[in-house]
């Protein structure tokens, strides 16, 4: 029983009362065993233990329980009502319930938003009378949910002459109905304990956030397995995301309207526009979620974590009777980021030494036993007691077949009997290692990419962020300097280098100047060579009238400058001079871009990825959502390219990783604390000998007219 | 029956008589049913119609079949000896074999190289009798072979009781027994008709390669299915891969040992070395063979291409029940090359009145029929017949429950009646589709994937390019330019250059003078800022003792000159001067790598890369092996970054793709004209305005020592 079953109806949220209500009325119950009133009453029936209310116009009795002619008629407090009743009637339904203090509604009826016209207005009288009434409801266009911890069937899809669901615990929640049905099918096959399952529609008021923010506070729920379209309510799925890594509780999302194709498949079918999947999935990266990138892949990394298991290193062993399978186990960990490290010679022996003998496999990992393994049920069994106290592994991958039964009991009982996670390869599914939680899988990238993900969740938990206090007299300095901007959106170079160098992001030395005098000066002050560079807000493509010029050296500077502005008078004479900026030529081996953009979703996002003007080409970029530490910048910092960023012949040196990660810390405290900012874009941030300076800066702030700005 | 079953001993060829025998003998057979003896006798008997002779020393007869104490007391000719006996008796065997005359032995004994020492000695005499005899050898340390369509089950790792396994089109080369079993066991499971199954096993004579082009010249054989950890006779895998594509058979491969643990464990177990995965990749890709990711990414296609069907476009229709499974699908098709485009008017108005009515779903594409069409087997029936004729779509993936036959029913007779590639996402396997060949999978990458296979093969198979004539007046100037080097091995820069001008590989303008006041002139010559290097094949690092000057202009010129020659003098006092080297100075907004590597097992292949410095960070190279053509050499440069390389803003422009092409058209065209050549890295390639030139050249002739060059 959860721990509100002893509260009041007045002290339960209305989400509990929604989601493990005490009692259920069904309207639209029907004595018609194949129509969804009936599959759904059958189902509530033979599931809850508490009070149930069939609400017919005129039947008195639905499958042997009384029967009310409507919500109000029914005698006692109602938690939860389930709406099956046609698309027009549904709204004055759910108007009565909420009249009546029902605690919240799902309406599995279909016919509002997605199809439109009229059943959009239905669905927006839904959402005003759960505004106004403080009802909540799942759906409309949902196929129901399921709460086996509590005995609740609110759910069609499946069949009451099936078995009921395990009362286990993973958690799945899908916007879509239909194929949340499919893959909740699919997983209670694979063996996953879906004690919950909801789905969640058209979203008129509980969306996937909303019902996993819920759920992940469920004490029964050890893994949330999340499938959408749209994400609605995205600060709440962060927020969810957070409470799970507190928890160390697994999420798993499975997103589906990644192309462009498929988005219009998407908005086509569910009426909503889905955001950008890069941004969600940097996300999910950031908060520690695991995406999936297929639905078995979802059920495979359940399956995994259901175990509860954690993993307290990277290292696999891989025991195979077969060698070519051993090696393909061994390719997919390095994939999954896992190591098969070869074992010491004491191990070595001391593994030897439990072989049948005479022994031809291998025993330095992959541990190929050879076939022979089979015919020796002790060696097996020692083999997996012995792996699972081996202090050089964390880890085992077994590979078997289906008919061998003593030697998948011997696996069995070697993951029974170890904390470390195990995952066996087969030729088949196997009802024994089902029942006994083992995860167990028909390909050997699947057998090991679970593991991988287990070793995520147990070592790689990023740490919750709270965001930092603000600077106040900073953000003062900041809006100074947009004030003296006089109305302008998009500040200049200087103006945005002066933003920069306020947030500690590195920037190139350099001076604005009022004459061509003053900018020689200025160059002999800034030393080496130098551009300089014609600055007016009016003026966007300064080279094409020659307003640039490059590797000018102090004494040449002035006339170069007046040669500049008589260009310019003459290419662009509507200009006014703003001043000339004198800067440093800097040298770079590498350039990066870095900036911020806004997501639909998310908002202001930092973006880091290699390349100046090839930042289109490369197509290689990091995001991270503010607020963020400096060790989480760096990783992602030092996670482009794979990792060779850093790691590389001519990468990243410690100290240019600093600077980028200085750049990146000062986008994320601008984004916080300015949030009149609406674009950033610091291309290309040029790095050699140590150094890495924002080169040119493009800073946009609200209001501004869209379109080209370089 | 095959081609060659009307023709006598003499004029079959030894891998016809070892793989598709006439008679067959066991020696080793056994009695006692569970020995590998046993097992392979009774899997011998229960389907092979020809004669078969059992050796035993002692027993009369085995199973009931007449049996002799040595192969050579047999009174009839023997094509095929199948070994079962311990290891080192078996070279004796064959020896005696091989004196009466059998055509080919599969020894499945295990004891020889994979355990070293004695074991590979007497590996090494099964060579030597091979060798000496002409007899043909499959294994040692294998599990035989099976072929279907000449009843041959020289295999023990299927229980004789299993049912026989399919007389199917697809045949599977493994060259591990143990997983190869485990593979075709699973492939037999998954619906394959795995007709042939050939493990190669320590490959003493037959491996995978010359396996596999026996195999793809069989008639019978319509899918070959290639799993190896060591590529042995990498030519003979080429010209396999060329025949398949005339014969417009699909190969597919699957390799273990990519990472370089795996490469380790796979050493352990075979005692070979692996190769470059990326280049066997590459030459994969080259040569239209399909790489595997997974083993059951091979099973997936090889279920896919045993239909038979090709595709005439790329164009998906997704057919779902379910909106989520249908968005789903469509992310997967833009993930293999494929569109779902949105239908028509006409077709969508056509297809609405297929539908049952009311309908609430969507007919753009996804077409998402709901639940509803489940009970409307007419209209299922329909929908199927119209896609398979409609004219904006070549593929259709669907969506079912394995519970709602009919609408299973009405997918499979779609499939039958179409000629369009179908494939069917379902929540199991059912044994009706499977009856029909159609190919079903349990997620939806799984069933997308294939088809975007299938177009591959259908659209997109290359050419086979043979070897242009030779230019022997190119050659024979090429290497008078190697013996003006005088047995130097790392030509010098200009020397370098001379080779690719003579090539058609785009350089830099440039000139070898004697003295500072020719490089003046020389300058003036080539116009705008030039380079000045010093030319000396002692001086390895030119710019560490001065030895290189940039960006200067005629004039200016001799006097660096002057300079750059006494920095010399004083940083390396043993170099002597070879010249000046005065180059144009080349602006780039991008750099490339290209140059020809030299691979273990495919010789010499051409590289192109992303970056200058940067090519190790960026890592993104394509790779070509010579002889190839145009047309190819243009898909894989453009094919760098994703493609974005010339699609995207600042990538290459139309002509820097054509001198990008000519250089490694070049170097191809070197690579099979100039044998001696051990290496080439032409870095940087310096891209801007239309020009792609190498402004750097190292050649290696064969011979050099080893270590760095630059």
């Amino acid at each position: 029983m959860s721990a509100t079953a002893t509260t009041n109806v007045a002290e339960r949220s209305a989400m509990d009362r929604l989601l493990a209500p005490r009692s259920i009325a069904l309207i639209g119950a029907s004595n018609t065993a194949y129509r969804i009133g009936g599959l759904l009453f059958a189902n509530l029936k033979r599931a809850f233990d508490g009070p149930l209310y069939p609400i017919h116009p005129s039947d008195k009795e639905i499958m042997g329980v009384t029967a009310y002619p409507s919500i109000s008629d029914v005698p006692h407090e109602v938690d939860l009502a389930v709406v099956a009743v046609a698309a027009k009637m549904a709204p004055d339904v759910v108007e009565e319930a909420a009249a009546k203090g029902v605690g919240g509604v799902v309406v599995v009826t279909s016919g509002f938003a997605e199809v439109g016209g009229e059943g959009q207005a239905l669905q927006d009288r839904l959402a005003e009378i759960s505004r106004r009434t403080g009802i909540r409801i799942i759906g409309p266009n949902c196929i129901g949910y399921l709460n086996m911890h509590n005995g609740v069937m609110a759910n069609f899809a499946i069949d009451p002459s099936n078995p009921l669901p395990s009362v286990g615990g993973t958690a799945l929640v899908s916007q879509s109905g239909g194929f949340g049905s499919y893959i909740s099918l699919m997983a209670m096959r694979a063996g996953l304990g879906v004690g919950w399952f909801v789905s969640t529609g058209n979203e008129v008021d509980c969306n996937v956030a909303m019902v996993s923010r819920y759920l992940i506070e469920r004490p029964e729920v050890k893994v949330l397995l999340v499938c959408i379209e749209t994400l609605r309510n995205p600060e709440i799925f962060i927020e969810t995301a957070e409470r799970a890594l507190e928890l160390d509780k697994p999420v798993v999302l499975l997103k589906a309207g990644r192309s462009e194709e498929a988005a219009r498949a998407a908005m086509s079918h569910t009426g909503s526009i889905t955001g950008s999947t890069d941004v969600l999935y940097a996300v999910c990266r950031q908060y520690g979620v695991h995406i999936a990138e297929t639905m078995q892949d979802m059920l495979d990394l359940g399956l995994m974590f259901e175990t509860g298991k954690r993993a307290k290193g990277k290292r696999m062993a891989v025991l195979t009777t077969s060698g070519g399978a051993g090696v393909l186990l061994t390719d997919e960990a390095a994939e999954v980021g896992l190591t098969v490290p070869e074992f010491s010679e004491k191990v070595q022996a001391e593994l030897e030494a439990i072989m049948p003998q005479p022994f031809f496999g291998s025993v330095g990992n992959p541990i190929d036993t050879t076939s022979q393994i089979v015919a020796h049920q002790d060696a097996a069994v020692g083999i997996m007691e012995y792996l699972g106290k081996c202090p050089e592994i964390d880890m085992i991958s077994c590979v078997t077949w289906d008919h061998t039964k003593d030697y998948v009991r011997a696996l069995i009982d070697g993951d029974l009997g170890t904390d470390k996670p195990v995952s066996i390869l087969c030729t088949a599914t196997v009802p024994e290692v089902s029942e006994a939680g083992t995860p167990l899988y028909l390909d050997p990238a699947r057998a090991v990419r679970p593991l991988g993900a287990l070793a995520r969740q147990s070592l790689d938990k990023p740490a919750v962020v709270r965001a930092p206090a603000k600077d106040e007299a900073r953000i003062a300095r900041a809006r100074a300097l947009f004030a003296a901007c006089g109305g302008r959106k998009v500040l200049m170079e200087h103006e945005g280098k002066q933003l920069f160098a306020e947030y500690g992001i590195p920037v190139t030395r350099e001076k604005l100047v009022a004459t061509p005098e003053e900018a020689d000066a200025a160059a002999a002050g800034i030393g080496g060579k130098v551009a300089i560079k014609y600055m007016s807000p009016e003026l966007m493509h300064k080279s094409d009238v020659g307003g640039l010029r490059l590797g000018l050296e102090a004494g040449g500077v002035k006339a170069e400058a007046d040669a500049m502005l008589e260009d310019v008078a003459r290419g662009a004479p509507h200009v006014a001079l703003s001043g000339i900026l004198v800067q440093e030529m800097v040298p770079a081996r590498m350039e990066l871009t870095c900036g911020i953009k806004r997501d639909l979703s998310f908002g202001p996002i930092v973006v880091v990825g290699m390349g100046g003007v090839l930042v289109e080409v490369l197509a290689e970029v990091a995001m991270l959502r503010p607020p963020f530490d400096a060790g989480m910048a760096r990783k992602v910092v030092e996670s482009l390219c794979d990792g060779r960023i850093a790691s590389a012949r001519r990468g990243l040196e410690p100290a240019e990783v600093d600077a980028v990660v200085a750049a990146v810390m000062g986008l994320g405290q601008m984004a916080l604390e300015l949030p009149e900012i609406s674009e950033i874009d610091v291309n290309p941030i040029r790095i050699a000998n140590g150094r890495a300076v924002a080169a040119d800066a493009l800073v946009i702030l609200e209001g501004a007219e869209g379109g080209e700005h370089h």
